[in-house]
């Protein structure tokens, strides 16, 4: 008997009642017995039409007499009597899914079966149920990935990559990483010989009554993932070598600052801009990627660059969405089941409002009027603003022209989330 | 005949007299007429023993059908005519001093006879008097100099400089070079395969009612003096190009600027600070170079680098004073001849307290009496601060131990002038 880990997805009928019969099945194989199993972790569909549900993962370890051949077909079998019709289509709905993880510590790389699984390190929602049960696979996984947690030690590292002539690039992030953040590795590696991701709660953008504390965090994961997009190495520097006590100095962008979530945040793009500025120096890049999701933070760092004159160039990637359209962020691990079902109203009504422009409507007031109306149909939605403004100055415009922005930061429930779009008239 | 230049200088007995004796002499001779001859400039002599007297300096512009060897020959008998004791000591006291600066367009280098004059490009109070009389030649002296006035253009030939793996030295100024600018470029040659020189008035640094539009400026001689002392080139961009009209980006160091300059000139050290980063972003050195006589300014740089991490090395270097103790600075040229007399007070006031240190008294208020007490001695003096602080974070401190800096701000007349000094108990 050999100990082997399965993952197990199910986002069609009764996905705990699959999931759970698909354990019972196991348990009775001849030759297989199920050790342990995870919880049900819910999570969005990945890749898939937007009407798709969602899924519910778990992992499962087991002991098996079985050869990987044979478990593979054993798992086929019970997918089979659970109704899984195969071949269906990539990224299709299904009652049930279930995959060899691992199969003892054995390598196979055979067309129709690899293990371990070739793209457990690029799936959240595989690492997460694994680790419950796997604590040390994840751990080991996760030292395949270079951390670098000393400024001394990136600098190193920096001055080694550039000795050589590499390109450098670098993604800045605060950990808890999501299809959005992996968007910009893939392109950093794509552009770039050298890809550096931080990781770094950057404690001075966030106010006291903010959620700094509870800012959700799993380094392990994150760099599993990083790497598996493409980054060379994480950089994760802790909070009082990046803040000593007697620390004094900050960067400012006036004006641009002062509207959206500046005006309600106040102090968070000056911390922003300062960390930013001080992970530019430390890291050197080339290029530095950030996302469009956070597009006033985006602006704040392209004007911080052309204004200090800063040797980097700036590349600003598109939002990526779930599949309903809710912008990915971290902070959407916060929304309950409910919160979730109505945070999508953000992306619809900015779409509505796309609509509305597009048939002529460009009178801002009224597009304004029409987001908050279908906001506030959720029950657990707070608006904190509907803005529509002028793309590069951020100052408020009155009647759609040229590329105009519309953002909205909406608190659902306990949690706020922003999305935005670009209209160009 | 030929077209000569001639630098003429006295700083013993009545030195417009002994100019315009020379001048008579020189125009009398055989061989030999004065076509035009420059207004005399009183200048601070150099390296020289302290009591040495100040000197008048001019140029002549002269035809004359001697040979190099013979009108060498001449000047040296009108030195002799008009008192002056040759050999003297270097850099003696000195009724008369003649040299020929150019001989036609030739170049001579024997022992006893270097022409052009050898020491003419590092000698501000030669090239001022020859500038009046031969503006073109200073022109062409200045054009010796790579002077990069663009962004990209500096940029460029930092990025050639690299890619050969120069070591980048650098000294931001404000233009009006005098010794203590020299003092840095030669630490930077000394120090660097290359020593970039930066020319800039700094609008953001001067407030409303300060001297920006009257501050001194120079290009030429800066750039022939610049480059005599080690610059491989002078950036001097212009202030659209560094702020263009919608610049909304600056730099601010906290708590240490609040003391000293920082509380009366509100927003000088960002403005310091911001142009500083800019500069450091744009000609990336590895080591940049400070004079100790802007102390705070020296530690606000220091702290900034530190904070934001900045891959660049501060040098901080000493004070260079004329030789009665003036702190030199750009806007001693402001100064009149009754109020640069009065100026050596801020210098003499240091040396008494040091001494009182010395002497064991360690009371600030006591030794700020005696500083204050010693300026008010002079007409033309008001004081804007004497301070006693601590070196490190400019707090007040009422009690002399280990490293205190006392600094001063005194008004002479309408210039404003600054020193300092650390005293070690």
């Amino acid at each position: 008997m050999v100990t082997c880990y399965i993952g197990i997805g199910s986002n069609l009928g009764d996905r705990e009642n699959n999931i759970k019969k698909a354990l019972t099945l196991l348990h009775g194989c001849l030759n297989t017995e199920v050790e342990k199993a995870s919880a049900f972790y819910e999570t969005q569909p990945q890749g898939c039409p937007g009407n798709a549900g969602r899924f519910l993962n778990a992992a499962a370890k087991i002991k098996t007499a079985f050869s990987p051949r044979e478990l593979l077909r054993q798992l086929q079998s019970i997918e089979k009597q659970l109704g899984r019709i195969r071949p269906g289509k990539r990224n299709s709905s299904r009652s049930i899914d279930l995959d060899i993880l691992f199969y003892n510590n054995q390598k196979i790389s055979l067309p129709s079966l690899k293990i371990p699984h070739p793209r457990l390190r690029q799936r959240a929602f595989v690492l997460k149920p694994l680790k419950e049960i796997a604590p040390e696979t994840i751990r080991s996984l996760a030292k395949e990935t270079k951390i670098i947690s000393t400024l001394s030690g990136m600098r190193g590292f920096i001055a080694k990559e550039k000795a050589q002539n590499m390109t450098i690039g670098f993604v800045p992030t605060m950990g808890f990483l999501h299809e959005g953040h992996l968007s910009l590795i893939r392109q950093a590696k794509k552009d770039c010989d050298t890809c550096v991701v931080s990781i770094f709660v950057n404690p001075i953008q966030f106010g006291p009554q903010e959620d700094y504390k509870k800012y959700p965090r799993d380094l392990e994961q994150d760099s599993i993932l990083a790497k598996s997009a493409g980054a060379s190495c994480v950089f994760y520097p802790n909070a009082k070598d990046m803040y000593p006590p007697d620390y004094l100095t900050y960067v400012n962008v006036e004006k641009i600052t002062d509207y959206l979530c500046g005006a309600s945040r106040p102090g968070h793009f000056k911390g922003v801009a300062t960390v930013v500025t001080k992970l530019f120096n430390i890291i050197q890049p080339h290029i530095a990627y950030f996302g469009q999701k956070d597009y006033q933070q985006a602006l704040v760092i392209r004007k911080m660059v052309e204004d200090l004159n800063m040797p980097i160039t700036i590349k600003t990637m598109p939002i990526v969405r779930e599949c309903d359209g809710l912008a990915m962020s971290s902070r959407n691990a916060y929304l309950t089941t409910q919160e979730r079902a109505d945070a999508v109203v953000l992306y619809q009504s900015l779409q509505k409002a796309r609509e509305m422009v597009r048939q002529g409507q460009h009178d801002a007031r009224i597009i304004k009027t029409a987001i908050k109306t279908a906001i506030l149909k959720k029950k657990t939605a707070k608006i904190e603003y509907i803005s529509v403004a002028d793309a590069r100055t951020l100052e408020d415009r009155e009647v759609f022209r040229q590329k105009t922005l519309i953002a909205l930061a909406v608190w659902i429930g306990r949690t706020r989330l922003i999305d935005n779009i670009i209209i160009e008239v």
